[in-house]
């Protein structure tokens, strides 16, 4: 039985020396692969009441859509700042050099209502934070975090420390 | 019963004046619209013999990943130029100002593979062809085109006569 880590490509010094690249495109691309991958985000969520997902673009979509579909739940979209069309509320986070900032639609998230986050990889926790920060405004309850990969060395957990985290896979390194 | 377009969201003057916007994002944060939207691109495959799905980000993403996990097929990402980590080929296509390059992994489409691509929306049809171009280069043959709407005054069928295209939703107008 294959697991998820071998369907994973790495790739040393990309995008820059140092780092081992964790490519997920060859895992998606592989009928297996796939359905393993999201089967195995699917099992993370047993038990856990909740009504919408959340995952930013593109690669967010990748997993947090089929898990939506799979479990008939709504999706809701984070993107980057000026590509949603209604009124939205925007979230800031620190990039390596300088700042990226997203949004999520202002209809989209009702009070009280309870959302998971979904990711294909935790790294340093600064996208989750600012979509985190996204749903408490809007009065949502953010019940679970799942990434399929999680980079250990690179501390995410630490930044959304209190919230209830579970990776798939856990790569040692950055 | 309510239809896809009970979902969408029509905005005049998005993104900018004379355009009605089909916004496909109110559709995906209700869980019935997305479980809808999912099965109704499922039923235009019906019969179709096909190894992978293909699709643009990030919109594009949404509904071809669904269907691909839902159908037990691979998926094969086109993304912006320079975001995918292995070998890839690209091809180019017109925007309204300048151009675009997309690209897919050289490995993701096997010769003779068949291939459904998926989007969210026909408009010119520039995307679409672009996607075909990289397909047949790798060897694959593409037997379906599916996009949930279709903005029929822009005359995306033109550009890709001759293949199998089917919309779920047909707008007049642009």
């Amino acid at each position: 039985m294959k697991k998820v880590e071998d369907y994973v490509k790495n790739i040393p010094d990309f995008p820059e020396k140092g780092i081992i690249f964790r490519d997920v495109t060859s895992l998606v691309q592989d009928k297996d692969g796939l359905k393993l991958a999201v089967d195995e985000i699917i099992k993370k969520l047993d038990g856990v009441d909740f009504d919408l997902v959340a995952g930013p673009e593109s690669r967010g979509f990748i997993f947090g859509i089929p898990v939506a579909y799979a479990l008939n739940k709504g999706f809701v979209m984070v993107r980057k700042k000026g590509k949603l069309p209604r009124e939205t509320i925007e979230s800031e986070y620190d990039l390596e050099y300088g700042k990226a900032v997203i949004e999520i639609h202002k209809d989209s998230i009702k009070p009280g209502q309870k959302v998971v986050i979904i990711d294909d990889l935790m790294a340093t926790g600064g996208t989750v934070e600012a979509i985190i920060r996204m749903i408490e405004e809007l009065g949502g309850k953010v019940v679970r975090i799942v990434a399929l990969i999680e980079l250990k060395d690179l501390d995410g957990r630490k930044k959304i420390a209190g919230y209830d985290f579970e990776p798939v896979v856990t790569y040692e390194g950055k």
